[in-house]
């Protein structure tokens, strides 16, 4: 059971609404995920959030593949149920094969290895030169 | 205070130091990082420790640079000081500009929040195409 | 498939029923919440947690709604299902309103990001005036 | 060592140096935090935070306080060294007592333990009243 | 739905197949976990994780029994599902009774509630004896 | 800084006194550890949180010296600096061996890398035989 009701598209306010348009236009979809359906209980929320996640994720200096890589990283350290079933499908549909998939998968398991084991040594950073 | 006794260089025996040369000569460093002399209190531990991360920490079919920023934030997500330490350092090497980093960091950001919402909110996961 | 089995009402033991009954009149609820049927399994841990909860979670300098406030945050960082869906619930019951609830989570999203930027940037602490 | 260089107060740019005097306003303190000069090597990642905190963190439904009681729990939940010392300056500064303290902390620590004796079990959430 | 297409046993190619045949072998069940069915979609993860699992999880200087219980520990304190399920199950198929269970996980919850109190109150490790 | 003060056996008062002499005789230390010192700021909190850890770390079911191993694995997987040390440092005085140590520490990293690549792949657990 959802923590907050998911607004549908019908029953949205116009200010909602035009998000949730905006959401399925830019994101190039026909329907709108329940997350953004579960923020819009709180316009001031869902607003804010929209209006963040959209500057961020698009082509820049990185791509916009690149970037979702980064989320199912984020995602998967986290163990986001949600977020990662829908970044590793972002993933795919902008062109990620299975084969690198996997590659990424490896990485994330290594270091959510490695990241662990470099705590419970309680080492230092090593001295790196410095940033110019 | 590390919670073993870092090897060094001089004292290593002949099987670690193999590894610490095999590690120096693959990252094109010339000082073995702490993370790894850490691991060589425990010989079995190291070199498994080595194998894994040098068959997967190499261009495959994704760059080592994107396997870099990976470990960033996968390395950021546990907070992890060692590893950001590490891997942001081994991204700026690779070519990462601070421009890019800054997109990197603001993605890690984005869903950082964003899983945690997604997980206040108990949605279920948008239902996709499936995987062929 | 729970790891433990579930102690229902009509089978538990003399001293499991009274901590039971102490749960439903103290909460003021009708049913023994799955989380307390759990610990059952093991009488020692149920009375331990039980009356560690119920010294802590009862208004005293802080509200019990300040105090349910804190454990919806903590939950939704450690992304607890089980307890997001309690402690929620718990909050509207005790009054806490949707519009407020939202802002709540606004908070709670906001430093999820905010501490993994800290994080990444491995700044140190502000040097703060001293506590008295 | 950060990860990126910290920005001071006289080799701002001027668009840095608007959002540093508009956070030392806000937040009537005469120093720029740490984690505010490390989001300017980025000036779009500054600007975005920085409006995105400034919109949540401020009386609303709920009090400031009761805003920077919810950030002590998430960044004790997450272990954010950084964080953690500024949002309890920030409590005690808003007027929460020692005593008040002690029983936030005793709720982040319950909670910190019931969730993942929650996980534990892996409990179904309880099956409560429907949200009107 | 899983991330990946699960692998089953019949239309595995032989070099996977191989890898199964040891699972069930090496872990004396009849069926291939779903983890491994998996991984099994990216054949070099799935030989590297099989292999490196493989030479952990036996008896050693520690026993294997002991090995799952700390495979607990960690699962619980990750929040993980999947590996709480198969590990408790380990440690009971080990030999572990139901009142030796209980006191591990009262182990496990006591340290989630005092690992953060620790860091809530930023303390400096104690100064203890030195390794030899 | 640590978040609260301190306190020292000096100025402690009767109550905070009784606990301190307590923890020093069980756990057979002349000194007064960090982490009950800080608690000692919330006298209650002391009081719960000594009687609580009291209660559960002491030779039962299973040894003192598990318990430590577990407190390691937790301990290691929240990436608590300053429990990594103590309990780390318990263990070895307990009598656990180098070579030991170095088991304990392969298997907390190996299922900190499986628990995130089971969370990765969305994989629901495998059906077990049913708890008796």
């Amino acid at each position: 059971m959802p923590t907050v009701k998911l607004v549908d598209e019908q029953s949205a306010s116009p200010r909602v609404k035009a998000i949730f348009d905006d959401i399925k236009a830019t994101k190039k979809i026909d329907f709108v995920p329940n997350f953004w359906r579960a923020l819009a209980a709180h316009p001031d929320n869902l607003e804010r959030a929209w209006n963040q996640g959209k500057s961020i994720m698009k082509d820049g200096k990185i791509s916009l593949l690149l970037k979702e890589i980064v989320a199912v990283a984020v995602s998967v350290t986290n163990s986001c149920r949600y977020c990662i079933n829908a970044h590793t499908a972002a993933c795919l549909k902008l062109g990620l094969d299975q084969e690198s998939l996997g590659e990424v998968l490896a990485v994330i398991g290594l270091y959510n290895q490695f990241n662990k084991m470099a705590d419970a040594f309680q080492i230092e950073p090593d001295i790196l030169p410095k940033l110019e």
